[in-house]
């Protein structure tokens, strides 16, 4: 690195320094705990990665999880053999069905998206459970396999301190409307156009 | 649910066979293997957070993770406990010096990131690791604790094996051109704004 005169050092000191008193006051002004609904949306990566990664910092501050996949059940993810390690504090389901366009089949999708969706009912009615993730929930939604209208007020009337996190491409605009916090994960660069495949730990 | 009928699930069956077909075509065409630069960016949440998901899937591959964190150091996170139940299986460094307007000493800073390259610079030779993760390295580049061109050159030249992702706001253009994979985390909605203030097993 190039070598640091005093002025830089002070005036370095100087705006971090009221960057201190901002983030302070910010800090402060905000008092309320509540359980959150969050949704990560949008065309790019990361989306469930996030939604594991708020798991593993909830049972990091020794909570339990509930994870129910709509979608992706029949694939072999590296998060549930590495989730085991947490022995019953994960609680998983997943629809087991793989993705819709590999069944092809409407009904069964259907009928697999409503026992997900019990499942669900029965975490939330869990007290001993911190944070729910709804892995790919709004591709349920998306081809209508479960009422948009009936989700959100079950999830809008869940117990107050229960974290929700609900992932998947195109959430719809009202369950947005009832979240507390949504991201949109935007794709700027992507390997698969490289011709680079599926890889173990980073895309399964 | 409402009745679903014939046509629809006709319908269903075509669109979805259609799907796959596309989406069975775009993975034969991908066949490359190679460890991937990754760059989580942006102003939204779920930076590190899903790189700490992918620690997490790749630690479900059962292989091991480095993980330095350029500037949280000094905070308490729900992550490492977390880890902990994979023992020597994930390597974790810490600048130990919290926030940059907290520490408020330029020196110190610069410090304390090039004691963190160095442990990345260990980590990189380590073949032992599959994924490392550099929590908020994008910070310390922005605020110029590290030389930009020498980061993304050993980044660049590192093992071809090796996935790293690189976390923080403001990504430098640099990096983003040398990265496989740059994702921007957008915040279209955000509970702070409404007085939540930060909760254990989400913010930290």
């Amino acid at each position: 690195m190039k070598p640091v005169d005093d002025a830089t050092v002070e005036r370095h000191r100087a705006k971090m320094a009221n960057r201190k008193a901002v983030q302070d006051a910010e800090v402060a002004e905000k008092t309320l705990e509540k359980g959150l609904l969050m949704v990560h949306t949008g065309p790019g990566k990361g989306k469930s990665t996030a939604a594991f990664g708020l798991a593993l910092r909830m049972l990091g501050n020794n909570r339990r999880v509930g994870i129910v996949q709509f979608i992706k059940g029949a694939w072999s993810t590296g998060e549930q053999p590495a989730f085991a390690a947490f022995g019953d504090r994960v609680v998983w389901h997943t629809m087991g069905e793989g993705f819709t366009w590999e069944t092809q089949d409407l009904k069964r999708d259907i009928a697999a998206a409503e026992r997900a969706w019990d499942k669900v009912r029965e975490l939330m009615a869990d007290n001993s459970i911190g944070l729910l993730v709804l892995d790919e929930l709004n591709i349920a939604l998306r081809y209508e396999y479960l009422d948009l209208e009936k989700v959100v007020a079950e999830l809008t009337a869940r117990r107050p301190d229960l974290h929700v996190v609900v992932t998947g491409r195109n959430a719809k605009p009202l369950l947005m409307d009832a979240a507390d916090l949504v991201t949109e994960m935007t794709l700027v660069k992507h390997h698969f156009k490289a011709g680079v495949k599926a890889q173990a730990g980073i895309e399964f």
